[in-house]
Parts: C-alpha cells; sequence; structure tokens
C-alpha cells in the first residue's frame, strides 16, 4: 500500500493527537478523517495547537464507523471497552483496524478475569493479531487487524525477551518496577492528573493488580515457551511522558556476568531499528518523542540476580509509534516511515 | 546545493546537539563531521543517547577550522566569543558559515556597547548576514555567511514586527517581558541551572542590560523604518525549552481594535509557513520540538496599549531550526526541508 | 483572643488545606470544625495524606454556617460566590469571619463590573474589611470581618507601593505582568490543570479582563491617593506555587536612580516582618511555603522607566497565610504568630 | 539541655541549609555560628534568600573545629570524607557532633569496602551512634556523638523493619526499588544535576553498587538479627525532593495477608510520632518539608511476594530533619521538637 487513506477514531485524546503528530511526516499514509467524541465538531487545531499548522483545516465528526468505510486503514484511539462496542460495525469495511486500546489484546478468558466484565465480540478476537513488532513481526506481515500492546507490557517485555528466549531466568520470579509519565492517563479529568498533585510527587498506584500485568505475562511466557508471573508495580513520576522498567529475575543458570549479558542483548536485537542496547542506563528523556527503545542489563552476583532496564516514550513505542510500525508493515511498508529514531533532548 | 556535505563546530552543547536531532531528518545536507572543545574524542551517542541511534559512530573532534575545510555548510554552535576566534581561518575554507552566536550579529560598535569589548574580526562583519528569515529573507538568498538571531530577539520581533511595519506604535513605548525555559542557559555548570534551583522557581534575570536588547531594537528599527527602544525583561522558567514574549507598547493612531489587529496579523504573516497567528494566545508546548512561532495580538481600550503575545521552542526556531531553516535558504532549497511544522504535545 | 476555636468553611480546596497546614503550627488558634460540600463525610486525611499525621481524626461536615455557630473565628475557602450566599447566615453567629474568596472585597458596584453580576448582599460589604495588612492594619485592629486580598493584588501593590505612596509615578501607565503556580486555579477539574497540559508549558491568560484587577487599582488608588489604571496579564508558570509580579510604569519625576528606590523601598517597608527589600531580585522558590514577600526595584534610565519585582507564595502570603495574618491583628495576637518567615528551598 | 548553642560546619549546602530551615523554628536550639567552603564570606541570605528574613545577619565562616569549640552541639553537612578529617580537632570540643555525612555509619571494615579507601580515624568511630531514630532511640538518649543514617537506607529499613523483626521474610530476597528527588546529588555542579538533564527524565544509576546499600543491610540485619541481603537500585525523579521505596521480599512463613501485616505494621509503629501507616501508598509530595515518613505494606498472593513501600522528605527524614530529631533526642528534649509533622502540598 502507498498513499493510503487513514482514518483516527478516537482523535481527540493523546494518543490520538500523537498519531496525527507522527502521520505529519509520514510520506504514504494520508489522514482523510477524524472522530471524537465530547469533542466532536471541535477543530483539531483548537484542541491541539500544536497540530493546527499542519491540520488547520481539519474538524472531528462524531464516531461513526460507518463514516470511516472504504479507508485502508483506521487507527482507533479508544477509550478502553470503546474498541469492542465499535469493531463488529467497522472490521469489515476497512482494509485494516489497528487498535490502540485494550480491548483485542487478550483472549476472551483472560480479558474478563483481568477487565472484569465478559468481553462483547469474542469472535472478532481471531481477527485482530497482537503486534509487538519485535517479537511479532512475521505475523503482522499477513494481519488484518491489529492490538497494540499496552506501554508497560511493550517495555518490560523488551527489557527481558533475552532472558526468556535463552531460558536464563526462573520465569516465577519476575518483578516489573515501572514509573511512567502521566500522559499514561490520558486527557481526561481526574484529580490524581492535575499539575497540582503530580508535580513534585512519586507514588506507586495500582499495586498488584494492574492489568497490563495479563499482557506481560503473556509475552514473555511466548518468547521463552514456558509460564511467566510477573509482579508489576506501577509508578506515577512527574513528567509528561515517558516510562523507565527496571525488571529483576532470578537465573537459573550459574556463570552468568553482565558483559556477557550485554553481548547477548546486542546479538539478540541486532538488525532491530528501535531498540538500542546500552553499556549504561538510559533515562526516558532519551528517547523522547521517538519510537525507540533503549535497554540495558545487569548481574548482580552478590545477590545472583538479573537486573534489566528499558525505557521508551510512552506515548510513541508505548503506543502511537508502534501504531504506525504495525501499520508500516501491515502495509508493506518499510518499518520505520514516518517514525523518528532520535530523542527530543534537552 | 543538493546533499550538501555539512560540519557543525561545537556541536556537545545543546544547540549543536539539536541540529543534530533536526539533520537527522534533513533530506538534503549530511552531516560528516561535528567537533567539540572539552568533549572533543567523546561519542556523540554517549553525550546524547538521545542522538546514538543515527549519529552511534560519530566522534567529536577537536575544534579545528582547517579541518573542515572544502564543506559546503558548517553551522557554529559555539560560546559567544569564540565564532570570532575562528571565523578568519573558516570564512574562506566553506562555501558557507551558519553562526549560532552573537558574534556576527551586530555592528562592532554595538558588539562592544553591549558586549563590552571591541569585536576582534571587525572586518569580517560585512560578510555575515543576519538571518531572521521572515524579515530577511531576500538578503539570505545571495548571503554568504550567516548570524542567526538570538532566541528573545527572534520571539519579541515577530511578536511587534506588522505594528512597525504599519508605524501603529509609538517606537519608545517598547516593553518585552519574557519567559525562557533553561536551556537558554547552555549544558555549562552553573549553580542557577541546577534542577534544584529551578524546579518550582520563576525569577527575573538580567534586569534593563540583556545583550538581546540591541538586537531587538536593530530588527524593529528597520521593519519599522525608525528608531525603536525596548525595555526587555528576561525570566526564567521552570522548564527545558520555550520562550513566551509578551509585548507591550502605545498606539499613535486612534481606532485600533483587537479584531482589526488580529486581521492585519493574519495579512502580514500571510504565506509564511512557521507563523501562526492565534486568535487565543498559545503557550510554548504548543511549539514544543518545531519550529512553529505562535503570535496573538491585542487592544486594551482601558489603557490604550497593545499586548502583542509570541511563543516558540527556543533551541528550535530561536536557535538550530532558525539556523536550518537560513541555510535552506541559502542554499537555495525549499525552506521547510527538514523542519517539524508540529509541537510535540502533550 | 488565645486559645480561639476556629473553623473553616470550605476547607477541602488548596486554601482550605493550607490553612490546615499553617494553623497546625499556630499556638493560639484550635481548628474545632472544618466543611466541604463534594467532599462532606470524608477524612481530612483522606483527601491530604500530607495533613493526616496532625488530623488524622477530623472529619469535612457539610457546608452549614449553622453548625459553626458560636465560634471565635471561621475562614471561608469557598469557591467564589458561596460567601455571598453563606454570609447572611454567618455573620451574626460567629465572632469574626476571615473570607478568602472574592465575595466582599470590591464595592457593589465594581463587584457587578468584574464578576459580571450583582452582589447578592450588598448590605454586608461594610461588615467587612479589606485585609491587605501591610497597608490596611490599623482598619483591621478594629475590624468585625476580613477580605482576604487576592493573590496577584497582594503581590502587585506590594511592588508598586512606594512608588504611590511617594507619587513617583505616572498612575495610567502601569502595566502589571505576572506569573503564577498552577495551585492558583484550585483543586477543580479542568483540562487547563492538568500536569500534561501544564509541564513544560508557560502561557498568558486572561488577558486584558482578569477580575484581580479591580483590586490592584483600588489598593493603588487608595496608596497613592490618586486613581490608577492597571493592564494586568496573568500568566500560567509549570510550578504548584509561587506569583512574580513585574511591574511597570512610567516616573513623573526626574533624577531617579536604582539605589535611591531601593533605600525608598527600604524604609518604607522598614518594620514589616514579612516584606524583605532585596538588592537583587527573587525567584519565587525563595518564599515558597512561607508568608514572606520579597520586593526589589530598578530605573531604567534607557526608557526612563521604573521596574519593580515582587513574589510570594500564592496559596500562603497570596492567601491561607494572609488570612492568618489577618485574622492574627483581628483577634489581638502578634501578628506573625504561626505564620512561616524562611522558604522551602531547595 | 535547653536554649543549646548550636553550630553547622558545612552549612551552606542543602542539608546545611535545610538545618538552618528547620532549626527557625526550633525553641530550644540557637544557632550561634555556620561554616562553609568555598562560600566562606558570604551572607547566608545570599546565598539563600529562602533563609534571608531570619538569618539575614549571619555570615559564613571559614569550616575551622577550633573556632565551634564549646557549643553544645555542632551538626556537620559536610562532602563525604571531610567530616573524617576534622572529627579529631571535634570531637572532645563540643559536648555533641551530630554528623550527616556517611563517615561515622559503618564499621572500618565496611567503610573501606564500600567507600573504596581506608578511614582515616577509626578509632573514633565508637563514639558515633548510628541514630535511625525509631530503632535506635534508647542508644541515642545517652549518645556522645550521632552518625546520622542516609536518606535510602531510613526509607527502606522503616519499610521493612516490621517484616524483620518478626521473621516473616527470607533475608536474602530483598529488593529495594527507588528514587529521589536531585536534592540528594547536593548543590554541586554536576552535568546530571542540570534541570535541563533531570526535567522530564527519570533514569536509574549506581546500579548494583550504591554505597546506601551497607547501611540498608546493617539496619535489616540488626533489626532482625539475621543476615540481611539488598538488591539496591536508585532512581532519579525530575522533582527537588522526596524518596520513595517500592522493596520486595519473600515470605518464608504460609498464610499472610495484606490486611495482616498492615495491622501488624500500625502495631509495630505504634506510638511513633513520623511514621504514619495508611491503607493506600502515599506519594512523596505527602511529606514534603515535614519529618514524616508514610509507609504500606502488601501480600501479593499471586507471586507470594511482599510489597512494602514507604516514602519521606529525603532533606527533612532523610538528612536534616533526621538529625533533629537525633539531636532532641540526645539533648533530652521531647523528639518532635521544632519538627514539622504536616507536609506542604499541593
Amino acid at each position: 500500500m502507498t498513499q493510503g487513506r487513514v482514518g483516527i477514531l478516537g482523535a481527540s485524546g493523546y494518543t490520538g493527537a500523537e498519531l496525527l503528530r507522527l502521520l505529519a511526516g509520514h510520506a504514504e499514509f494520508d489522514v482523510v478523517r477524524v472522530s471524537a467524541d465530547s469533542n466532536a465538531g471541535a477543530m483539531v487545531g483548537d484542541l491541539y495547537p500544536s497540530l493546527a499548522s499542519v491540520y488547520g483545516g481539519m474538524r472531528y465528526e462524531p464516531t461513526d464507523p460507518a463514516a470511516f468505510a472504504g479507508l485502508d486503514l483506521v487507527f482507533c484511539g479508544l477509550p478502553h471497552g470503546e474498541s469492542q462496542n465499535l469493531a463488529p460495525d467497522l472490521v469489515d469495511r476497512v482494509a485494516h483496524v489497528v487498535d490502540l486500546g485494550a480491548d483485542f489484546r487478550l483472549s476472551a478468558t483472560d480479558h474478563e478475569r483481568w477487565y472484569g466484565h465478559a468481553h462483547t465480540c469474542p469472535e472478532l478476537l481471531d481477527r485482530f493479531t497482537y503486534g509487538l513488532v519485535e517479537f511479532h513481526r512475521e505475523e503482522l506481515r499477513t494481519a488484518e487487524h491489529v492490538a497494540v500492546p499496552g506501554c508497560y507490557p511493550t517495555t518490560v517485555s523488551i527489557a527481558l525477551a533475552p532472558l526468556f528466549a535463552d531460558g536464563l531466568v526462573d520465569p516465577t520470579t519476575v518483578i516489573a518496577d515501572c514509573a511512567s509519565g502521566v500522559s499514561g492517563a490520558g486527557r481526561g479529568l481526574k484529580t490524581t492528573s492535575l499539575f497540582t498533585e503530580t508535580d513534585g510527587n512519586f507514588s506507586a498506584y495500582g499495586l498488584l493488580t494492574h492489568r497490563h500485568t495479563a499482557e506481560m505475562e503473556l509475552v514473555l511466557s511466548e518468547v521463552g515457551r514456558t509460564t511467566a508471573t510477573v509482579l508489576f508495580t506501577p509508578h506515577l513520576a512527574p513528567m509528561s511522558r515517558g516510562i523507565l522498567a527496571t525488571c529483576y529475575a532470578r537465573p537459573v543458570v550459574a556463570g552468568l556476568t553482565t558483559d556477557a549479558l550485554l553481548a547477548r542483548y546486542r546479538e539478540y536485537y541486532a538488525g532491530e531499528p528501535f531498540v538500542l542496547v546500552t553499556d549504561e542506563p538510559s533515562g526516558t528523556k532519551a528517547t523522547l518523542g521517538s519510537n525507540a527503545v533503549h535497554v540495558t542489563v545487569r548481574h548482580d552476583p552478590r545477590t545472583d540476580t538479573i537486573v534489566a532496564i528499558a525505557c521508551l516514550d510512552n506515548l510513541v513505542k508505548g503506543a502511537s509509534g508502534q501504531a504506525i510500525q504495525c501499520a508500516n508493515v501491515v502495509a508493506g511498508l518499510p518499518e520505520t516511515t514516518g517514525l523518528p529514531l532520535v530523542g527530543l533532548a534537552p
């Protein structure tokens, strides 16, 4: 596909706005219509002055799948649960749906377990391919629709995959201690998202029960051909963007060293355009605005524990960038089309 | 010029790093060598992990103009005063020098007055064209070398130029009250640049004597064919990037209205790819990472005063982006080549 | 009064929480009950974990003036307009009302002009004394009820008062260019108060029409025995607390110097426990958490303009601290009782 | 001791400034002299305008122990290693030394192991009592000199102590994943402490080898009468103050529940004025400026792991506040004298 006609359902939230930002520099995808719910009727440039120079004349229309019929590709940036409601009216009307929500990531059973209610269209689940590109590239080449992974599972999976691929760790000992910027909570109005509540504040939330745990366990189990359990603790950091995952696991083999692990990580991710293995741990800002993931690893001989650290921009590689990366693969385009490799620092 | 071979002298500071970030997406300029002083010998990717994916193999070499001889274009991101020292060895060895420092912006007289010491190579001043592109585009098309304007003068001049062009204000009544992010102070080690000193802090500095005043007065005097005086108060805001200028001036004509001024601003900046006139005042974040300038204007009937507000990213339109915009014009390329129009928000 | 029994109506917002924080260290005022609207029934310590150690057992009750009858002093931290509604049921039931809202700051005429609707109990206006303590100390000693000034008017008035007291400036030339932290917008849910919208952002708002203009003009007119007009431009800075006012005015006398102005400011504010005249401009963080105001002044000979700069913590001297300062005076206590003089820096 | 005459050696750094801030509100300790090295000769109020209102007339003198002879109590806020150099000249000249540095926290053996060089006055180590007050209160009552614990060890030890006291966890399975604000790095000039490098950035540092590990292991081993090993990963968060520790350990007993653990924590810390056990995890900002520690705990039945979370202000309970708490105990004063219990939020 070249010069694909693209639409975005739910384009007034942060992942939708980030899709618009990135697609402004994409040579092959042309955004022809965008929808919103409460913001329907507003101009894109009024809601996001940052986008006004490019999308000055574009207006949010109501979220109506019929209006998007015939498009080559439709991204969904909808609140959780809404993709399920729209999908039956959408999946046969457009060539490809790329859903940034959680609606089509898990099996019906896991969905009900972690999200607390039954999936409303389980019969469609098989038509969506889970797209953590580094691990599902081949499936994506022939995928019809795509479920884009969550931000935390992307970070944690990339941090730990080489260990699981090689069977180096006990899959029941994984701890994923993560921090995210506030944009992960979206543009909705919540007291905990106020500047005054978050500025100068670092806090843990979602203890023991965060829904992204399910995705982490699925990906790591798949990569490791095992059954992984993950204890996941998310934190909220006083910054707009960025996720850093510090992951711990106990080795099952002796003789590991940091140098050997770093070498193995470099080998494992060789050729991956967006994964950079670094000797020293990068901070989230190194990836700001880019689709890059930086990862490093250590073996602690004192406690015989492996520490793997990865970071990325939660709105890019953790959401909209990865969605475009998926779409590029699905569309047969070069995977890096329209995706920045360098971060906005300082 | 296409596929120009480009070098950067002083590429380890923030404006140098920002040049590298932007040029990573520039189709025609190819960065072939970069220099640094204290960081000579370091890898670009070690100093700036954000750039490692693209410039992983590039190393800072010592700042030696001779090594840059023969290049099509050399950007200088040097500390103030160093361009003067290097220029005699550089200006005849490369096709175009684009200097981001203040060394070649003012006349020898003004330089001595505002910077407190005599210019060391005044005979070269005529070979540099001051490049606030929106006002000097024609001169730039045939320019040999370029002096890129300062961040504050760019913001203030764009905020006020339509008023001066039309002779609407008393040129002796201009107050420019501005706030800048901390990156404007560079990467040097200063207590006032520490996170702990700046976080949660808003402060004024450089009262009455900031050197950028001279540039503001020059540009406005030129645009208005008059003699402008500006009272400039810079402030430091707790953010990495961004400048917002809130400018005041007394009208000399009666009957002004906000609507009429907004219409005149839109007309004046029609066709300018990077200037967006908005009804409501944009915040700095709307321009983050982009080369855009957002501007609005008001007439206050209570006090008969005009308020003009502009904002931009000090490292892009206020420095490295404008430098590339200048270089594009000098090289005969489309002016927007490699320059983002959309901001990184949220 | 010693060991006064104190209540707070509207104690779940930021000014209410700040009253609780400060009163925890006040030797003479004992907070015996607090009210809230939507948060009625909640524990203080659940809404504000920062207060839990001291107010762990205190619960917000519904906002019912009758329940507060008989108290020595009641602070009102209510949203604008609600004090007007409650006042008739309150002013005769408690010894002193100290209202942090804007309801009793202006005359009925000015209130209607700036707030857009008629005052609902204009007959009570005379029973409230406007309490910018540095200028109204004597009236406060015998006041029944108090209207605590707004945060911006407090800052701007303290910055400019010595100039007006001495008749040094043209009262029609005042520009007050101010920046505030986000807490000034309160704890209510607004998109513009989200971390993601404010972080890294500096923006102007309320152009030409901010309601605090009226108070600035009243105080300066009174101090200067003249008719002052102020052009006020507020900005939102990416920080939780703090206001800095950079004020401009044209002198009406010749021969002014910065040194003479600084000396005059020191003389004018001699003996004021909370006003510190500094040679160099302080940043807002110097006053964080304290009731201090820092002020400095300059005369610019180039443009013959005076620049006066003041900063304070908008929730302390700009609201709850000043309210306690007022209450101390009304109660005949030492004015500094319970009010921190030092700021929380870094 | 009442009205003790107090001095501070190394009062120009952040812990020294915080001692001055807190002691301004301390009824019994009177700061009579302060020293600095590179800042000797400066006025306290010039270096810290936040302190000018109270310490306006105080000047830093050179760091000379002889000048402090005869004082009742001397706090040392010196860079690491300097207390060792000064101690021989100080310990016999003043009644009590309270050292905020790491010089007298570890045994000579551990000091050499973790700090990489031999202790210069090991014979003095026995005269210093390690003062994590909640666990060493009795020793402190009769202590001569005090070594104030590090910020991370204080947080981690309070988070985990009840588990160790009761022998509930395998002492070799502890992971302490922590985040700190930038003030923990002090006021020294480092690129990594610049606003531009830290703002919007979250990063790990000191992987596997941070020196505070030794203190954590010492305290937990002592509390648990066992041999604890801790894998400690510190992170830098974009905020000025605050530490949050998220700690993991594997139980050695069956049948644990979150409710039972919370009850046990409440019992264990009953009567501790500065430790607040909360149901929900507090963020660091809840403790800003106060000497409070907030702690909560969870048992995860999925992975059979305990998660314990504590937070505090690294400059208060993590340094200067705890130093004063120690000094209060040593001096026989009420332990809470001069120490705020409520945090500065928002």
